[in-house]
């Protein structure tokens, strides 16, 4: 479907553009019910303000759009890496637009972007999104559009993706494999699904070695900071004296609870071993070095922008598109914060 | 200056909008001659390719631009969060684009914010900026446009900054006072104002106080990444056994060079104080803790955006614009690095 015009809204009505426009704008010179007629079928045809302006120049804006949770995470900030540098390569800009994890906000950036006529998109889901129309509409306008790190499974476009269930299984395989008998989770917020399948890991690693799952020991983070990390530990101590392992959803509040336990003179890994998730560069900084997944962040950046180029460029050609899904590998890194 | 529409290019030549658009796009149905007339005027006058489209919607886009040199630096995070913090408040979305420190891609990029309509534009400049014609054409486009941190003096607009100069005295001094002969600096590029302004103030330090400038002990690095803070480290200790105290320019190298000390088995602060800047709050985490000069980039951001804000108002509303300058406080913070 594309985009809807003035001048078809126009056609559809016989009235003229001009009517069309002003009516949209709710000029006084346009009667009552010529205005509701018009919006009623803009709406209907889902119009853009815009869509008009697209035939006064050339199709191709060679600009993308990038929606992420947050910028300043360490991870995203290896994967807008990537974007950038095989965008550029292809001469395109790179548009960022920062969601701070809520719907609401991605569903207007996403307005924006097509408003801007980015030539496709590439999105990781915010926290609060549990809701996928603006997605499917954006691609019904011909948009193309990439998911990746934290997907939508019901949406049917090209993902890049890790198998964080399996990741997360190894992790906690690898605490239950070094003696921890009693292994806490700090996981991600209910709805991402990256979020839920580590989760899903940790469990299933649990049962299928004899442990009996706990829900008291997962412990479920909102804002995953790092001063998340330090909140999270010292609460742990309160709640578990016994807990003597913790698989932590990400790098960035792992190392918030390294800092709060050597605080609290907690040893690590001798009382507890603290395993977590990315690969983030300080996790080779801090004492004790953390053990992690590596989440290869600038490989699934080049990744999704080479998905989305093909995409633009089929589309371009009147080709079919086939959507794909490429799962990147992760690996267990072993330093000093497990036995 | 206005931006120029199609319309005043049609009119000036005497030929309709339609001949003046297909002139534009190389139609074949166009003579050679009023191609190459409608070319040069479009020059001339410096038409964007957009500016028609500028009459069929409203004026305000409401979207903001904001350049920076480089999205995942840390210092930028926090600017990128009180900017995003205080648009969001006046209802505004903002589109990142990072300059990759690249004076060309700067350049683009202004040119696709100003083609995609941004209200105004907040800039931190690239380090390879040393012209600023692409600054003063924008302003001359009548776009707000707001410089913060890594500024052009020359040019004139607002602008927020701190005071480099005085802070890297401060942090010299601290080093000179407690103790330390020969203080070495790892300092950035050479055209960025913020690195010549904290190198003049290590070097006005160490001269006020009866040192003897040695400019064999100031390296100048390129990426400022914590990769060169090993790798400067590393050359250091090889170039000047006798060093005692280092002032670097960014937090994330000084990190860079603490990871090499400690790995070489250099005892901070007893063998070599160290001194950061910017306060990144790894600054905290790191063993030993970093004294640094805490650099307010979250309020950095707000009052980036404020000053931005006030201007578009101004504009809009046809009062005059008188640029300020904003010149916000920083402070030593004393932790473990240094005697």
């Amino acid at each position: 479907m594309k985009p809807v015009t003035l001048k078809e809204i126009a056609e559809t009505l016989g009235i003229s553009i001009t009517t069309v426009s002003k009516a949209l704008k709710d000029y006084p010179d346009v009667s009552k019910k010529t205005k509701r007629l018009v919006k009623e079928l803009a709406q209907t045809l889902n119009y853009k303000p815009n869509a008009f302006a697209v035939n006064l120049r050339t199709k191709e804006s060679k600009t993308i759009g990038l929606i992420i949770p947050e910028v300043v995470h360490h991870f995203f900030s290896s994967v807008i890496k990537g974007i950038i540098a095989q965008a550029e390569k292809k001469g395109y800009l790179v548009i960022i637009l920062q969601s701070n994890e809520s719907y609401e906000l991605e569903k207007k950036q996403l307005d924006l972007l097509f408003s801007k006529r980015v030539d496709g998109v590439l999105i990781s889901l915010a926290n609060g999104t549990g809701d996928f129309k603006h997605l499917n509409d954006l691609m019904a306008q011909e948009t193309p559009l990439v998911m990746f790190d934290k997907i939508a499974k019901i949406v049917n476009c090209s993902k890049v993706i890790i198998n964080d269930r399996k990741a997360a299984y190894t992790a906690t395989k690898y605490l239950i494999d070094s003696g921890c008998k009693r292994i806490a989770h700090f996981r991600g917020p209910l709805l991402p699904q990256n979020s839920i399948d580590r989760f899903l890991g940790y469990k299933q690693a649990l049962v299928d070695h004899g442990f009996v799952y706990d829900p008291s020991l997962v412990y479920i983070l909102d804002a995953m900071s790092f001063d998340e990390g330090n909140y999270y530990a010292a609460q742990l101590l309160k709640d578990h004296k016994d807990v003597d392992g913790i698989f932590i959803n990400t790098d960035l509040v792992a190392i918030g609870a390294i800092n709060e336990l050597n605080k609290r003179g907690v040893k690590i890994p001798d009382d507890i071993s603290i395993i977590g998730f990315s690969n983030w560069f300080m996790s080779s900084v801090i004492s004790p070095t953390l053990t992690t997944i590596d989440q290869p962040g600038y490989l699934m950046g080049k990744t999704a922008f080479k998905l989305l180029y093909k995409e633009i460029k089929k589309r371009k050609n009147n080709q079919a598109v086939v959507y794909e899904e490429v799962e990147l590998p992760t690996e267990l890194i072993i330093r000093e914060s497990t036995k």
